[in-house]
Parts: structure tokens; C-alpha cells; sequence
């Protein structure tokens, strides 16, 4: 079935034409034809499409085929809805969502209610504390520093988080080993290069977690293999089922984005399977300085320091602008990462790590942790008690910490809901965009950034987060 | 011929064995042997390794054979000569110049005289006048500052640069064109990336140049095809023998390092080749500031901005240490560049940029390069007189620019004139080693970076310089 849809707007002339006769159903089609149309720039950005109703209409399908396509693209970030302004190509689309949503600030107008997970409360970012430590750090700086970059980052740095991580989160940290990277992204991209020259192909990762690393994994040559995750964390036990699996990525403190810990046995069965297989795990300790209940489990590199790299970052602590993140190798990878990273390829400045440094040494950085733990705890505090009172059908899922949590939704009900949030103008995702492509959808629900929006932005958050949940059943 | 020859200090035990038999000649085979066991870690950084004399006398073969390979390992970085203290493993072995140097600052003793070329003197980096654009930028920041970044890098310094320029480079700039990076090797990283996935596989380059541009080159799956550098730059004329290359890499302000400009019919030629067929032209204008005879050439983007990326850098400028670029794009290459920068494999923090584009609207930045321009002019004047006086012989080559000079020698003593450059403990490179692998050697000399050092130390510089220079014959 192939239509002809005239439309005012589109970047190509006035006739757009939708194939609909391809596999999987009208609906199917139709998001993919949509979707291609805004990715080739046929429909441009800003277009408004038509009412759901004429474009059913114009193709001869149902209303509500129309209504499901045009929120799934909502959703996929390929077009936005608006009371009042209707359904309209996105300014810049594409898919990837804390990447994409910040990716063109200037262009992309910031969303009355921002709850997408990944980033700190940077609204709370201690300018003046960074401002005086910066200061302190240039004036004592050496000449060296302004130089070329030493690709493990600045000695400076690396000593105050060796200590630092030691005290705070267990970690087996040796300054020589902590190599300083632009994010956790760019330590993965760094790590797979290695992994694979040295013959990985393949990788466990846990069924739930970000696409965007899973992408990175596969940039560089290695196949992702998902873990089941249940309320003990992943199961590390079917990496056994894996023979070619050299090396498993896992968020042990807090699962993301389901947010339970790994369990102690799981902790020690991996450690096991690294050992007796001569794998390599990856923690990525993405929030660990946030938790509520009780003292933070320590890292799991602190239990093999050979057989685990320790990843931490600055995103969460501080803010994900600074692009600061820390990798602890094992000492058989330094020199390979090494290598790697003087190409200059994967290098970053090096004023801020030593700001960071001074930060971290004069105390700073701890006070400043302490204020957020508070102020995040205090958030979900407010939001299990609002849900409790306003919609005890909804269970949150995981433990008392980080900075989001997940609500588990009843089934077939995730879509609609983050259609409605999109005419809320709340931003935040659904489960079902976390979780591996290979892995069949067993639970929906919405991934809650609590920890995103500014202080006096939260209470009408969480008040949009109210208006848009399924009521009971 | 194999031996074994034990030595105190070797990472592996007492023994070293060293196979002389293999392709190539004793003299090959025995730095091949070194290499390998530095590599290794074989023989331990720091083991101080035989005399000459003695391990000629071990193995049975000439002292000279001995001398001659441990000067290569000394110039390829491997191994360390000084007065006083024999050869030495390095102790941060490894080939590669600009970035091995300053790689591991801490561990590797500074050199007496730096003459090494990529730096600007960091000495000069304007701490007070970047504190206080910091102070302004960091107070005025809106809150997504500190936000997942744009992988364009921020609106502010986007908007500052296309100013910038525009009025100093002649580049036709638009801010949303402009990508900012960590340095010119990273958005090289990602155009060979962009230009692979489009079916690029071949790209020209100049016969000298940075040997880690090739290598990141090659790891993206682009073959390089060197082009003959001559006095009026690289003969793009040669890209019509090389149907498959899609692209190529220049320096037309001031070939790095050879230092001639890109001829005028040369520039039009290369222009006419992008268009012709479909080619595209990647402008490294590295040190387009620097020119001190008369105005600097525009750049080759300002006359054809759909077929050339302008690529410039504030290491020569400001400082390595900052790890800012910027690239100037063709409009077709906009979307897939910031798709894959997206994905946070190659991002940059914001606040270095937010206080650099400070600097820029303020005018410090301006101030800064005018001063640095009289101050490289005069060191440059001051090496040219001094050869003049003391060593008549040797030609320098290429224009009045930039932060390096190419010193044109005799046939057959570029070897020997490092070998007696590491004796003086001065640090700096052959032009072999910029060579293109595939080019046979037609020229020697030295790559004299007369911009590295503070002021205070550029005459012992200088002097120790001169003392290496091979006699007239």
C-alpha cells in the first residue's frame, strides 16, 4: 500500500510517500516511513504533521494506528507533541536519550518537567567552591601542566582519587593505575579496543542498561551478550552459557536502571567466573556515593583488583558537563590503554582534573556529596510518599539511593503513559528503552530522574509525574 | 648467531638472549633484538645496559655495530644517553615523539634543552587572564553549562570562534558548523570514521608529516597515499594517480614540517580536484597565526567551504594542556560528525570552552597571540642569525612562521647528529621520522621547535643546538 501525502513544510517539495505494504503490519510501516522521512530530512524539523485523524483519514487506516505511530516516534525523540501545537517533527531528531536530549541545548527548548535520569542536579553545581579551588590549583600549577597531556591524566588527580576511592568505596587504588577519561563512555570505547586486539569478541552486559554503551561495544567489535537481570542483580551465572564471552560490564552497587544490588553470591560468582576463566569485569560505580538506607557496598574491584576495572565519574557527583570520569586498571591493561590513549585520539584537558584535584583534597568534594545525598534522599523520600498516597498501585522498584528509580507499570500500559507524559512536556523514558534488543520485554515501567531538575522545579515534576501514571486496574 | 648475554637489572631474571640472525644485518637484528626486550619488559626502564665497547665484545661483533644501535634506540625513544650516566632503558619506553614526551610528565625526567616541535612555551600561559575570564564565564553560565554537552561543543565559544575566524583565518564560519574537540587528532578521528562509513578508503597526505595522524588514519580503515612535498608545498597533482582516495589531509598555511606555504596554483588545483571528484579536503591550519614576513595566507576553506574542513587548535595558541580544537565543516558532513560525537566517545568538558570563548570576545586571547607572535619572531630571528655566524652551512628551510624550523643536513649525519643531541641531553626530532613510511628518504635535517621552551632557557637551547650540528665538509 503505498500513499501519496501532500503536506505544506516537508524539506523535499510538497508529496511525501508512505510505503505501508512492508512487514509488520500498518503501524510498523508507518513509524518507519515516518522515521526515515525526518532522518533523510523529507520532513523537516519543526513540520507540523497532520491530526491524527486527517492523516487516518488521507491513508484509509485507523485513528488510532495513527495515534500509537505518531507517540511511539514522540517517544523515540523523532517528533514532539504538544498541547496546543500539535505533533511536529523535532527540532533535532534522532534517537539516544540523555545524549540526545542535551545534545543541542541552544536549539532544543528545555521541557517544563525534566525528569531524564543521568544527570546530577547541576543546578547545585558549587560554583564558587569550583571557582576558588580553580584558583589554587593554576596559580600552583607547574609549567607542565599547560604542556601535552599525560594520557593517564594529571598526577594531581590521580593521587586524590586513589585516596579518595579507597576511603569512600573500597577500591584497591593505586595511583599508576587510575587512568582519568572524558566520561565513562570514552573508558569503555578506550577498553574495548584493547579487549578486542587482545581477541575478545564478546561481552556479557546486563539485560537493562544504557543503548549508547551497548553501541560503543559494538563500534569496537564486540557482540554484547545480555544477562538476565532479576532482584539480586544480573544473573552472572549464565555467562557460563557464553564460552566466548572474555569480559562482563555490570553496575553491582545499584543495577541501572532497575536499582537493585548485585547480591553478595553474584559478587562472589563473577569474581569466580573472571578467575577460573581469565575474564575481566567492568564496574561501572556510576552512583555510589548514593545511598540512603545504610553504608554504600564497597566496590567489587576491591575483592580482585586483577580481574576488575573500577569505573567511576564525576557526572553524578558534580555535573556531567565537566566530563571527568576515572577508570582502576588492572595492572596487565595499563600499558595497553596507555598506548592507546597517547594517540591524542582520547585525551582531555587538563586545568579542570586539576581543579577537580584541589577540590577533592581541600574537602570540598565531600561536603559537597553530603549536601546532594541529602537533598537526593529527601527527593525520594517525597516521591515514595507521593506515590504511596496518590497511586499505591505503583510499585517503586530497588534500593534507597542514586539519583532515578523505576516504576514498575502493569502491562501494555508503558507507551501510553510516556505519550501522555510528552503532552505533559515531562520528559523521562520507559524501561522498555533499556533494555537489550536481544532480550524479550518481560516488564514495563518509567525510568524516573529525580535527581535532574533543580531544587524548585521538583514539587511540579513530580506533580506532572502524578498526572500522567495508569490508575488502578 | 644467537647469544646470550646477562645483564644485571633485566625484568626477567639475569639472562638476555639476542638473536643476530635474522633479516637485515647484525646491526638491524640487534636493535630489533633491543626493541623487543624493552617492549617487553624484558630488560627493565632504567637498567643501565652494557658499554659499547663491552657488548661488542660479548657478541663478537664491531664496537661501532654497538654504538650505532643504541643511537637509533635513543632517537626512537627506547633507550636514554646522558653524560654521566651511560645508556639507559627509558624509563617510559615507547615510540612516538611529541605525545611520548610529555605522556608520563611525572616519571620522565624533563630534558635539559626541549627543542621538541607541537608545543606552544606554556611558560607564557596567561593564568590571570584565564582566571578572570573563568570567574566571568563560570558566574554567567546558564545551568545546561553543566548539563550533558552539546557534541558541537558550547553555543558561546561556537559563536566566538565563527567571529574569530572568520576575521583572522578568512574561514567562511558558521557556528553551527563549527564542532569543537579535544585536539586536531580527535576530529580527525572522527572524520576518518564519517569518511569510512561513506565508503572512503583511501586518503592523501603529505610525505612529511605527524606519524600518529597516519595511525589514527589507519586504525579508522583509511589508507594513506603520501604526496611529494616540495619547495611550494605538496604536489596535489599527484591525487590523479590515486583513484580511490576520497580525501586529503594539508597543511597549506605552513607545511608541518618542512614550512613551505601551499603554491597559489596548487591551492586553485586541489580546490578543483575536491569539486571534480567529490573529494574532500581536510585544512590542518595549525599555526595559522604565527606568520611573521607579512600577512598569513587565508585559508583554503574561505574558497570552497562545502569541500574543505577547516581544522585550527589553541595548543599552538594557548596551550596543549587545554585539549581545544575546532573544526569547520562542509554542511553534508554536520549531521553524521555530531551523530557519532554523540555518543560521548569523544566529548570535552564545557567549562575550558565557556572561559576560552570568554577570552576571545574579551580580547585577551588576541593580546596573548600578538605577544607570542613578537616573542617567537624574535627567537626565530635570533636562530637564524646564529647559524648564520656559526654554522653557515646549514640551510634552514621554509617561510618566516609558525613555532618550528626545518634545519636542511648534509646526507648521512642525521643519525649521528641526534646521537649527539641526546648526549646534550637536548630534546628534539629528525625529520626522517615525519617521513611517510612508504617514501623513500630523500632529505635530512632537524625539526627545531624553537616555540617549546620558556624564554629564560632558549639560549642554552640554542647553544646546545649549535654544539651538535655536523662541520662543514
Amino acid at each position: 500500500m503505498e500513499r501519496t501525502w501532500a503536506i505544506s513544510g516537508t524539506g523535499a517539495g510538497a508529496d511525501l510517500h508512505l510505503d505501508l505494504s512492508g512487514p509488520g503490519g500498518v503501524r510498523a510501516c508507518l513509524v518507519r516511513a515516518l522515521r526515515d522521512a525526518v532522518r533523510s530530512g523529507r520532513l523537516a524539523p519543526d513540520t507540523r504533521l497532520p491530526a491524527s485523524r486527517t492523516l487516518a483519514t488521507d491513508l484509509g487506516i485507523a485513528r488510532n494506528t495513527v495515534a500509537e505511530a505518531y507517540g511511539e516516534l514522540v517517544a523515540e525523540g523523532w517528533l514532539t507533541a504538544r498541547q496546543g501545537s500539535g505533533t511536529r517533527v523535532a527540532r533535532h531528531p534522532g534517537p539516544g536519550a540523555p545524549e540526545r536530549r542535551s545534545a543541542l541545548p541552544r536549539s532544543t527548548p528545555r521541557p517544563a518537567h525534566d525528569l531524564l535520569s543521568g544527570s546530577a542536579d547541576v543546578s547545585a553545581f558549587p560554583r564558587a567552591a569550583w571557582l576558588a579551588a580553580a584558583r589554587r590549583a593554576l596559580t600552583a600549577a607547574p609549567r607542565d601542566a599547560f604542556g601535552h597531556p599525560d594520557p593517564r591524566g594529571r598526577a594531581e588527580l590521580r593521587a586524590a582519587l586513589a585516596d579518595y576511592l579507597s576511603r569512600v568505596r573500597g577500591v584497591h587504588a593505586d595511583p599508576e593505575r587510575i587512568v582519568v577519561c572524558a566520561g565513562f563512555t570514552q573508558g569503555l570505547a578506550l577498553l574495548s579496543e584493547v579487549l578486542r586486539r587482545r581477541g575478545t569478541r564478546e561481552l556479557g552486559v546486563e539485560e537493562y542498561g544504557l543503548w549508547f554503551h551497548r553501541e560503543v561495544l559494538d563500534r569496537h567489535g564486540l557482540r554484547t551478550v545480555p544477562l538476565t537481570v532479576d532482584r539480586h542483580g544480573a544473573r552472572v551465572g549464565e555467562l557460563t552459557d557464553h564460552k566466548d564471552a572474555g569480559a562482563v560490564m555490570l553496575t553491582p552497587a545499584h543495577q541501572f536502571p532497575t536499582g537493585v544490588p548485585l547480591h553478595p553470591d553474584r559478587r562472589a560468582a563473577v569474581i569466580d567466573w573472571a578467575a577460573r576463566e581469565g575474564g575481566l569485569v567492568i564496574e561501572d560505580d556510576y552512583d555510589g556515593e548514593f545511598r540512603y538506607d545504610r553504608q554504600s557496598v564497597g566496590s567489587l574491584q576491591g575483592l580482585s583488583p586483577e580481574r576488575v576495572v573500577y569505573c567511576g565519574t564525576a557526572s553524578k557527583s558534580l555535573a556531567p558537563g565537566l566530563r571527568i570520569s576515572w577508570m582502576v586498571l588492572p595492572e596487565h591493561l595499563v600499558g595497553d590503554v596507555l598506548r592507546l590513549k597517547s594517540s591524542g585520539e582520547w585525551s582531555s584537558g587538563t586545568l579542570d582534573q586539576l581543579t577537580l584535584a584541589e577540590l577533592i583534597t581541600g574537602g570540598a568534594y565531600d561536603r559537597h556529596v553530603r549536601a546532594m545525598r541529602l537533598r537526593y534522599r529527601k527527593r525520594r523520600d517525597r516521591l515514595v510518599a507521593a506515590l504511596a498516597e496518590h497511586a499505591p498501585h505503583i510499585r517503586v522498584s530497588g534500593i534507597a539511593a542514586g539519583l532515578h528509580v523505576v516504576l514498575d507499570l502493569p502491562e501494555g500500559t508503558e507507551q501510553a503513559t510516556l505519550r501522555a507524559a510528552a503532552w505533559q512536556d515531562l520528559a523521562l523514558e520507559g524501561l522498555s528503552r533499556f533494555r537489550h534488543e536481544q532480550f524479550p520485554a518481560d516488564r514495563e515501567g518509567l525510568v524516573v530522574g529525580y535527581g535532574t531538575p533543580p531544587d524548585h522545579a521538583f514539587p511540579a515534576a513530580l506533580a506532572a509525574l502524578l498526572r500522567i501514571l495508569p490508575p488502578a486496574e
